[in-house]
Parts: structure tokens; sequence; C-alpha cells
């Protein structure tokens, strides 16, 4: 049976800062520059999921993408979108903001929905800008 | 010998409706929505295909993407560019027009003409909105 | 006092075909190709609408982008999106479905809406594909 | 002689919050919805300029954008990006942090560097989110 | 009448350099940094043309753009796809490569050959990369 | 332990042609096409390099994206950029100019300067226009 990648993207934009409480302020600033700035600054991020499965002969479907945009929106991006990542989010409470951090949690957030859905969380992305992303296969 | 991966992005405009004739139309509306509209609706679809090789030192060409570029008009782009999928392919006749199956009739047609140029189909990835994306590997 | 043009892009998927029924079939494929297609084809198009007007010192907004949203969604999508332009949507009935008359059609049913929010609608902006678009000022 | 309008873009990532200090936290909330978030969100902001004149014969440049470029950094995207927009940045201070103000307080600051030149500045346009964006042509 | 404005969007990749042959190495260096570079360099251009005029009630077209597209093509494109600026193309002999110049020239080419199908061409962009562009409205 | 892949995203804009020395012009005309132009085209080319690692708990990164583009920036960008990829380019002298040939070179620049930061190179992406791009995993 062939198995097919299907893929959702949504939106959200959000404050966030760079910041090791344990750590000087001057050390902050050397390792992570301006994205230190002790007001936040933010972004529009974007974060695409991948869930694999085989296709229902039914519906011609591996999930239905109705089902798989509410699940992002509704246990990710209503909790991050015009938020502070560090200070709203409480699954982000005393972890990094960097997208490398916020991607292991949104996974650990999301696979657990998919597979009582019959398919099977694959990848995320997160774009942050243009230039910067990161992805995560859940290992 | 080192193993290079080229891809060539192509696009096309069709109609299609998201229906299975085994189901009332209640069961229909509930499971598609707005996709299963009886007088169709349609999308700029963008579909991607990744031929794996080793580069030919003369050419330094994995495949000339002339070439995969004309295999995948002529064989695809030709056939539901400005088509409705349900109605005028004829590799589409009674099935669902999901692009999770689209994609898999894409790669049936795709992959064989691949082969005899020296390279291998990878991957085929189809865009159907600027959220909506699949991707398929062959197996 | 300064004029700031502010901008909403909203997305729909429809289906359409051109088609002038005083024409023979064969003048039909001549003067619109591809784009007669007995049974329709489709698009993701692209919808921004520019409205002019002075920013609300209590608010600075011209005006709130969410009301331009909701009245473009309610008076234009909902209408259009996963429908087909030629026969599901009231207000094309008996028109040419060409990009040129749709936005036409769409200023009529926007422009009445802006102005009892103290701003203009100045420009429409409608996208068919990634290499054809249209405009209008509604003169 | 011929006048060519010349376009640079530069983007710009901060926080901000939408909120009127002179109203209580329900009307905020009521008029700005999530934007009015205490511990703000933050965006990728996008700035074209757009500068207006004759290419001079000698070089067939209206300016050189290696200097609209500069200008446009050091005197708006230094200030603004990684920033705070309603605590870090001097020239919002006491302002509503909406686009419509934000392009207008560009345009003071950036016009009056252009005329040096023997150019002109002809538009801005700040694109906020991928569906949300404001223009300005100074008056 | 209601006056609508269509545009095309098309592609072209070739090579130039920024000299002006009445200056010293070093005044070129100092005018044009690495533009200058004497083996050339290049770009992927994107030109998109606008033409303005009433949609003719039998095709709902301003004009068909299957014709914009090949005047386009034939008189633009095919000269400079693929070419360099300064050396094969014969209508820039002579005049500097910068995007101000050329798109001045494109003017001259297309601006004759839109009003004979009972239209007008408005205006040009042409974009260099994705933060250079120009406009021009043949005046 | 996690393991996340990190993408950095940088540009150049080359001259180039693609042409074998050892065969004859009408050769290299049909092989490579309008590619073959003597004197050169160009493209905006756009680099994509992914690094795998596990990010550090006192930073929250795989690697500093600071340190990822200037290593991209000093050892790829600045000799590509702006330059004819078949004269000025050390590292592809006698070599064909294909974006084949390109990646794998930039791989083997690349490769080892990201060992030492504690990560690994995982991935190149090179684009070449909006429909052609390569991918490579050095091997």
């Amino acid at each position: 049976m062939p198995t097919v990648y299907i893929q959702r993207r949504e939106r959200f934009s959000s404050a966030h800062q760079l910041f090791n409480p344990n750590w000087t302020m001057e050390k902050n600033d050397e390792v992570f520059g301006k994205c230190a700035n002790e007001n936040y600054h933010g972004h529009n991020f974007v974060l695409i999921a991948t869930v694999k499965g085989e296709p229902n002969p039914e519906t011609g479907f591996v999930i239905n993408l109705v089902d798989l945009s509410r699940i992002m929106k509704e246990s990710i991006i209503d909790k991050v979108d015009h938020k502070n990542l560090n200070k709203d989010v409480d699954f982000m409470a005393g972890k990094m903001a960097s997208t490398e951090i916020m991607i292991i949690e949104f996974w650990k957030i999301l696979a657990p929905q998919i597979a009582p859905l019959g398919a099977e969380l694959h990848k995320l992305r997160l774009e942050e800008t243009e230039n910067n992303f990161v992805e995560y296969y859940g290992e």
C-alpha cells in the first residue's frame, strides 16, 4: 500500500527573546546579539506539519486536512499567536525560546493527536524569517 | 560517485470535486465540506518532480532539465491543465480526485519514463494551495 | 492630514470557463483556447482590496483590518470560494467569467460597504495565476 | 526626460502592541483584539521605498541602490529591527504602533534624505504579514 | 465605461555588467562596486507589463493575455533571455545595462505594439533581485 | 537526545555558461541549448544549508545561525556573488558550471567547517530559477 506525506501550513505572530537567565547580560549579548533585546522582538512564524499514512480508499485522504488544521490551531496556534513566547505560553515556561526548542515542544503536543486519526506525524518545519528555518522528525 | 537530486517545477490549473458516489449527498457534505460542491471548484496546482542520479561528467547533468520538463508536460500537464480532473482525465477516471490519489497516479506515469534516461524518480510534490501539499516517494 | 492606503489580501479557489454562448464552439476555441474547456478548469485566486483614508488618532487605523477582512469574506469570498463562477455565483450570472469582469463586479459589491466606515475603496487587485493579474480603480 | 521609479526592499523583525492608554482594558480588547496582548506580539515587517527621478546618463541610475539601502538601514532598520516598537524606538514614543502610524513616521525620516541625492521619495510600502499591508505617498 | 489594468509576468535570465567606458577602472569600481566585475554577473529578471483598457463585452478581455505574452516574448524575452545584455542585445548596444535604462528601452519596443490591439501600455515593472525593482510609466 | 535540522538561506547573483570544451559548438548547442551562449547568461541563485545536531541546552541552538551565515558568506557567497562561475571562481576552474557540479563543490567547502562547531552538514539545496533546483546530501 502506498504511503503519502500530506502537509498543512499554518502561521502565527509572536514576540520572543533569546536569553539565558544563568548568564550575565554581557554573555547574553555576546551569544544572542540583538535577539537578547530585553523588551523583546518578534516574527511571523510559519509552521508546516507533515503527516504520513495510507490514503483511505473511500475518501482518498491520508487525513482530512480540516482535522489537521483544527488540531494545529487548537493545540498550538491559539496558544502562541499574538503572544509572548517567553511569558504567555505554558509549554515554553522556563525554556529557551529558540526555534529548535519550540519545534521539539510543538512535536510533543501534536504527535499524540495524530496517531488516533490513523496516521503518523512525520516532520515539523518552523520558519522564523525568510532565511532561517528548522525541521524536526521527533527523534 | 556523488548522487545529486535535481528538481523541476511545473504548474497546471484544473477543476475538481471531492465526491464519493457510493455515499449520500449528506455524507459527502459531511466529509468533504465545500470541496464536494457539485459544480466543481478549482486550483492552481504545482507539481515538483525530484530525480536522483550521478552527474554525467561530460555534461554536469544528472538529467537534462529540458527532457524532464518535456516528459512532465507531455505525460501529465497537457492532460490535466485547464481540464476537469473528474471528467476529462483518463487516468483519474473512477478515482477520488484528492491530491493523495493524484500524486500516486502521476508517479505511475512518470517513473517508467525516467529510468531509461539513466536516473531515477525519487519524489513527487504536489501543491494544491499555499497551505496544502502532498509528497510521495513511490512506495 | 495624511492619507494612508491599507490593504487586505484574501484567497478563493473556484472553477470557471471562458465561453461566449453567442458564438460557435469553433470561435470560442479560437478566442479562448484551453480556457473554453466545457467541463471547466479552476484557479486559486487572490483578491487584494486597497482602502484609503486618514488614520484615526485614537486607534492609529484607517480602518480595522478585521472589519475589512470580514466584509470581503462575507460579501465576496463566501460566494465564490469552492464554487463554479459560471453556475453558482448570483452576481456573475450571464456575465463573462474573465478576471476583468469579476473585478468590476467585486468593486460594485465592496465599494458601498467601505464608505460607511469612514474610508474609501481605492483599488482592487485580482490574481488568477502567478503570471496573470488585473487591477481596477472603480472608474 | 523619462522618470523612472526605483525600489528597494528591506526587512525588520519587531515586537509591538496596539494599545490606547486613554482607554480601559475592555475597550482596548474590544477594538484591538489579540493585538492588544499586554506582553506584546511581533512580526517580520517588510519596508519598500520607491524613489522617483531621471536616470543619470553617466551611471544609468536614478539613485545608487547602495545609497538607498544604507539610508534605509541607518535611519530606520537599525532603530526598529529586533526592537520593541512601543518601548525602544524614539520616533514612535507616545504614538500608536499601527502600520499606518509607522509608515508616516518612516516617511518623515526618509524623505529629507532622498532630496539631496537628486531624487524624490515617491511611495513607502510596509508589509506586516502576508495578508496585511499599507502604502503612503507623503500627503 | 470601466477601465481595467491587466498584467502579464514574464521572466528572463541574463548576464550583465555596469560599466562606463569613459571612466577609469577605479571610478567604475567606486560607483558600481561588484556590479562592475569585468567578466559579468547575472540575474533572473522578472518583467511585468500592465495594459489598460476597457473590457470587450464579447470576450470580457481588455486584451487577450495570450497576445500580450506572445508580444513580450517575441520582442523582448527572446532577445534578452540567456544573453549578455552588454554584448548580445541590439537595442542595448552602447547603453548602460542598468534596470532603469533597460525598462525605458523595453517600453519603446512594447508600447507601439499594444496600441493596435485597442489598449494602452500603462506601466512596466522590472525586478532584478528579490530586493531591487524599477517601474516606468513611459514619461 | 533530539536531533534538529537547522537551515540558513543565502543568495548570490552570477554569470555562467554551460559548455564542454571537448565538444564542437554544434554539439554544445544541441545539448546545452541557450545555456551555451558564448557571452554567458546569469541567475539569482539561492543556497540553503541544512545542519543537523542536538540543541545545546544553554543556548537552545544546534548552531548559532550567525556563525552558519558567516561561514556560508566567507567561504562561498563572497567567491561567487557578482562573479562569472566559469572564469572567476577558483574552485570551479575546469569544471562544468552546472548546478549539480556547483552543489558538490559547495559541499566540499562547507562540510569541514561545520564539524568543528559540534554539528554536521546534512543537506545543501541550490535554486537556479523558480523552477529548477538541486539538492545534495554529501554522498
